[in-house]
């Protein structure tokens, strides 16, 4: 039985040396360029006393240096602790002791954060400077061995680190692979983090299957385009409120079609944007995933993004998955909570074993998300299971509220979330940003979902808003509309 | 620790059930219908009393009959053992006999052998008789599992029973997609029988992909060419025999530019060949394979078909190979044997425990086969264990037709070669020293052959000699018998 397969950029630097591996705006590495930076590095993690099985947390800005180090990080054998950039120290120590991190490796900007921190810290630029001891590298990836750990929320209270085993982000690959395909010219748009899995997994396919990378950071709408309309790139990852920006920039124009997949992943996306996507046939492939899933575990194939609409597709090859409802399998249309299986779903929570155990049952990944297949079985996501608002009994879907707000034509973007209601329980609460130069009362967007919605799914308020919360991934942060309300209103 | 993946075919008819599984002249099937065919078949496999682990002999030629059979097997959970149907009644037998195979199943021509037989067997029209029982289908494939058996001559004359397991074939789809890529068009024109590994493997590439196959029987050049010029295939499998042929009759034209894939395996290729192929633009794959790997081992990836013309290429993604010499690894362009490691190579053989031992050691398998690696680890293969004869594709194996002609009364010795044949590439030559005092005539030996083995195994000359050509220690010098034939004849 086979359990391990060679290093990946290793058999890539060996198979395909003079491929690009990485683009950005200023500089672009080979396979074999970036396997000799890797092993640079990892002699001077080895200098600095990085070995084997330690955690090692990463605090870097998207970059080659970080793409580099990734890797080096897994030549050496340590496991990878991504950390956000846009965590407040408070957070970033948090994780670090929860973890029991050995080594804190971190931007210059973060230096300063170093005498705080009884954890072994260094910057990328002391790093650099140090000489490079001999090091056994890991020469085979074992599947079972863990990867990388990133820090979720989940559905309640502290964060709980994920483990993502090689076998995890190997499989997720290959499940990808099947689905999408892999052309000869493709390269990966990657404008998403990599300290999340929507972005590290662009660049374990990179290395699993020889396909380039350009590497934006900061996303810019505008310079995305640039980027896609000059063939430069096949396939980018996207969340809503990206391909919402990156529309608007476009204007009358459209993709050449060598463009061939946008992935959209970041929970549900509302209908107008997919169906001006439609309508101007970018391939827009809805996706759903998370961090526990080592990205996609479902994705809308080709043939389906027309009739399917709206739904995140069918899983991936390697994956199963089914709606739970009380206990019970749901039938088609009913709701319920989407439940998993596949060899690309975490091992559990670090050092949670009571979260492990509640989460994955009987070998299926308990996702706390709801949503329903049609009889032919597709997906489709109507909402995080935390964003759910049950109003007198009825559950309200916010995502639901928010694409019938998109729709109105002065609205630009729309947050809603659940506020306490003493007869209801909690009612629906929306948050709005208006296009530039478009007019709207919140009396009239009242009126507007009046029409549109069942009265008690109509937002009870409306606040209008300069912009909404969201993370690095620019993905909704709906737990966070909340501070949004004037204090006087709470 | 993942180890099984869904049902292929049932996986694919749930995602992409409307998409071709296969197309034949005068039929299609979506893998909506082809699982729907093989359930019925599974059901009338079982009523016959077919249960999962069973060996079940399959003798068909190809058709999409012979596909549905494949996988109704695979749901029931039965060992499909693969039988070449160019083989004589004896061989058949000798390998249903070695196998302990509980059922033979074989095309309605072969159903003449039925009663010479005791295995119970049923032609294929027979089959489609019997009623459906209710049967559990396998819904998870497990790697470890064995799921097809093809028998090879290897260098000892009797024919093995090589083991392939679902996660064989699983790894070898997956290491060629990371290869070869996947096209959304992607259809693959079949034209090499399905029970050797290259047809096979076109079948299960099929369902893991979710890509068409265009099976075509027997194999026609002019059709093949028609089929290509037509743009309905993109891929095909291929032995240098067969492009010779197909090149031929192409003449002056060349294929359509989407034709991205011309497979080449089933042996070294002559340069003269791929240097047409370069002229003409043809994508020709160099590949490198066998029964004990599942197929591909090594593939000559795209960017370097030119510079390294006449490579085999590197190993697949997930595969290790080195060249072995004096128990010790050979150096960049030192010959020696041919040594591989990765998923897709074989448990071992059927009921052969110290050939296996003797073939897979330490993990890794000894091809037999003689080859070198240039310094960047191309690599290129000089011959095929030393007495290989490769004819159309067909292996050979000298000691096997021996073994034939030492058991006629009149033969003290035997010794077999391949001779140069302009159609075939190769075709086996006999050298016989008879008994004091016998007398046979080269037509009754080869009569006597005939009834003994295949055709294509059949010696196409015969020569009778008073001495062969032995070292000291009275073992066969093959490659030395070519100096018996009279130098008028060479």
């Amino acid at each position: 039985m086979y359990t391990s397969t060679p290093n990946w950029l290793m058999q890539r630097a060996f198979l395909t040396p003079e491929r690009i591996a990485i683009y950005s705006e200023n500089e672009q590495k080979t396979f074999a360029q970036l396997h000799e930076a890797a092993i640079k590095k990892a002699g001077k993690l080895a200098h600095l006393g990085v070995r084997k099985g330690e955690i090692v947390a990463l605090l870097m800005r998207n970059s080659i240096n970080m793409v580099e180090m990734i890797h080096a990080l897994h030549y050496i054998g340590a496991v990878v602790l991504l950390q956000n950039v846009r965590l407040t120290v408070h957070e970033l120590v948090w994780q670090l002791q929860d973890s029991g991190a050995k080594w804190w490796i971190v931007g210059d900007e973060w230096g300063v954060y170093k005498d705080e921190i009884a954890v072994p810290t260094i910057t990328t630029s002391e790093l650099e400077k140090l000489p490079q001891d001999d090091v056994p590298l890991q020469e085979q990836y074992h599947f079972d061995d863990i990867a990388t750990i990133m820090y979720t929320s989940g559905t309640t209270g502290k964060p709980k680190g994920v483990l993502q085993t090689y076998g995890n982000h190997w499989w997720s690959a290959v499940g990808s692979v099947l689905n999408l395909g892999l052309y000869e010219n493709d390269c990966w748009l990657a404008a998403v983090p990599f300290f999340h899995v929507s972005g590290l997994s662009i660049l374990m396919r990179s290395v699993i299957y020889g396909m380039s990378v350009y590497m934006m950071d900061p996303f810019d709408a505008k310079k995305a385009n640039e980027i896609i309309m000059s063939g430069k790139v096949t396939m980018m990852s996207v969340v809503s409120a990206m391909l919402q920006q990156m529309l608007s920039q476009l204007g009358e124009r459209t993709y050449p079609c060598m463009f061939r997949c946008m992935l959209l992943g970041g929970g549900p996306a509302p209908k107008p944007l997919l169906e001006v996507c439609r309508d101007k046939n970018i391939p827009v492939y809805q996706t759903y995933g998370m961090t526990e899933t080592a990205s996609q575990m479902a994705t809308l194939a080709p043939e389906y993004s027309i009739t399917k609409l709206g739904s995140a597709g069918k899983p991936l090859f390697p994956v199963q998955l089914r709606i739970e409802t009380e206990g019970r399998a749901a039938r088609s249309y009913e709701a319920g909570e989407i439940v998993v299986k596949g060899p690309n779903v975490t091992k559990g929570y670090l050092h949670r074993p009571e979260a492990t155990e509640k989460a994955i049952r009987d070998g299926w990944f308990y996702t706390g998300d709801i949503g329903y297949v049609d009889e032919e079985g597709f997906l489709y996501v109507l909402d995080r299971r935390s964003d759910l608002i049950i109003s007198g009994g009825e559950n309200i879907y916010p995502a639901e509220i928010e694409a019938v707000l998109l729709s109105h034509e002065a609205v630009e973007e729309a947050g809603v979330t659940g506020i306490a209601d003493e007869r209801w329980g909690q009612v629906p609460c929306a948050f709005v940003k208006l296009k530039n130069g478009c007019v709207a009362t919140t009396e009239q967007l009242t009126a507007f979902c009046q029409t549109q919605l069942a009265k008690y799914k109509v937002p009870k308020r409306i606040y209008i808003v300069d912009e909404l919360p969201r993370n690095a991934a620019k993905k909704l942060l709906r737990r966070e509309l909340l501070h949004l309300i004037p204090k006087d209103q709470r």
